[in-house]
């Protein structure tokens, strides 16, 4: 695609992030990456979502150089260019303050796989990072973030479980593409959400169990899905 | 009723449902009966709300044959053919992931009557089914649901008691016809609500107790009901 | 007034509620009494807000008796009446099942005065009756539900304290006429939900204790009262 | 600015404020002050948003005469002039009885710094007043609630902290002007939010650590700030 159309895709990406209740303030940003040019772009740092326009997205090189735009990209940019890095099939990636997904990454807990909500988008519990050390805090923060979220996945398929919490941060979340990872977002606090009301009710629940997990993971993404209508 | 009125009768209460806000993405579908054909119709599969149509609403035999419709149905529909061929006097039936009856779902608990709320709808608790086999899960998964539902039932007449919970997953309700489930559905997830924050203020609530379940149910629903208007 | 204003106030009064977010389904009505004629004007039973109209409001006499209107009126009316003819100071009572006022009447407790939002509006504790006995609950049950309330309030003024919840039932508010009676309804659901969260954030909260709770009621309601405009 | 450029500004910063959805009723006031000449605006008391205009905005002189306007001040007036009066960099001060902050006032506990989202605004944790005395609250009162927030930040300093919880009362903010304390008040809010529900999941939150709150706090704050764009 054009960066014109890059630049235009990630934009709706941030505006339906905006509507969808997740974010206030300035407190959230979605990036897209183009899987031919390889080129990323990005919300502007600590812009308003109601007088943006598609041209403030700031577009860049897989290694973070400006290729288009005026506008300081946003101050998590190094994270995301880490995933990306990390991850080829990655096609968008998002991060929010919403509100259940940072009280677990406040309380450092992963969020157990309680039930079939969690298990039709997320496989296996969606985790908590360990904290970052000093050095990683005043060494490159941003950057460091990233690298974090990768150790944590080690050995994992993140496509499998697209989000994660970051230790007395909050949540990412990534998708195929932009829109994809918008989805993520809005699930994973949704997950978020109920994990925390059901431990209001039981304090020890019992979980969704593995043959659970991977029939509700499976219908929906295996090669036998049978969820939603056929591609075209 | 014509199937073209069938469809449209559930497609308004899959509308409804939607507005209600029980249901984010498309993690709600709503199926009906007609008592005459005998007649199914329910929502296609992962459709938007938003764009769907009456047509698209899918038209299926007692046994699930598709009579109408180019869409594939609900992933759910197993569960909801097995509820209707075990109680012919259920003529709809709503399955979402509201969040509140998830959580009491994902803690594997029924939700007891704690005051007339409830019991103005449900006599008596409102009951979580026992976790799946694996082998009811690796087997016909959305029928083994609808059976363990039929399960939990036994010995009570679901009409009295039109809701549950199914473990680790999330709430079905019916009633009378698509609309009355709906109804249900809404109410279920307001009672869900209000058992959760009775246990934040006190551990051991006393419950609404016999003789207050059966005035709340009665006036209501028994041959002597009050209250509302007399029926024309 | 005229029986047509009244009724036309009742109205008003009953939208306000409905508008609050308080009341879902018809779970909720509002009555006025007329200070000169002793008249009371209250909600049909189970009518739909969004249709009713002001000739729709039951007109009675303090007694019961139907003086205006086809239509039954609120099932509630015999507690209605109860507090009525129990407190000539009342002018209006409104009945609700908002979620946390009913938290704390399915929990049997009494709502604490832990801080300033409470004691603005309501001196003391806002109390939790004792359960109805089952003769009571099978006899004259709304009535019932009245004396209960005039019980609880025993030795105390129900207008320096506006409401009360029904144990395992919900609340009850009023004022000196309906729109008081609504003010106090959406307060007390306020309060309710701020008291709520301050236990979940400490088991024992201090309270606000009695020289807080006298200032901050007479800055509102005594003899030398400072908040607001003065009157004209 | 001119008095009328000042009633304009802090009219628009109480709109704001309501807009927000922190405030019911009438329960939360906006003032400024005017750097240049020391003149501050306040909304009148118990006047509803929906009515007031521009020129209901009370200005005062410093030590509390009214200069313009016909309607009287806040009641928490001498709760503002005394934050004014020892913090000269102070230009705005919000208060509201928003719902989680007045929990965490209930509860009479400090909001710990849980995460980086507390961090960006609040530098360690919003702390809670202790209880006025019985002489302070029977003397004079709202003074002496400014006097106890003075006191809260002996040795601190407010404008790299800029809220406050007084003891089973509610939240104080305060900004550079009127807007910047309405967004703190907005922030301070959800951070309460998120502090409670992270205590729901874990009651030993680690907490955010010294050095990501020095992080944070400083690359939106310091000399050295990276978020945002560059002001012109």
């Amino acid at each position: 695609m054009t960066r014109r159309e890059l630049q235009e895709n990630v934009f709706e990406a941030n505006l339906l992030l905006k509507q969808s209740g997740l974010v206030i303030m300035t407190w959230g940003n979605v990036s897209m990456r183009d899987s031919e040019t390889g080129e990323i772009a990005i919300k502007p740092s600590g812009v308003s979502y109601e007088t943006m326009r598609p041209e403030d997205m700031v577009v860049l090189s897989p290694d973070g150089r400006v290729l288009e735009g005026t506008l300081r990209p946003s101050s998590d940019t190094p994270t995301h260019l880490e995933l990306y890095r990390a991850y080829p099939a990655m096609g968008g990636v998002v991060h929010t303050h919403s509100a259940y997904a940072v009280a677990w990454a406040q309380a450092g807990r992963d969020i157990p796989c309680y039930g079939t909500t969690h298990a039709d988008t997320f496989y296996g519990a969606v985790p908590c990072t360990r904290p970052l050390t000093k050095a990683e805090i005043e060494g490159e923060y941003e950057k460091e973030t990233g690298k974090v979220i990768v150790e944590t996945f080690s050995g994992r398929d993140p496509m499998h479980t697209p989000g994660v919490l970051v230790c007395a941060h909050g949540p990412f979340t990534w998708g195929k593409d932009a829109m994809d990872a918008v989805h993520n977002a809005i699930v994973l606090e949704e997950v978020a959400r109920m994990a925390c009301l059901t431990l209001q009710i039981e304090s020890s629940p019992p979980g969704a169990g593995q043959a659970l997990m991977d029939k509700h993971f499976l219908r929906k993404h295996g090669p036998n899905a049978y969820y939603g209508q056929e591609k075209a």
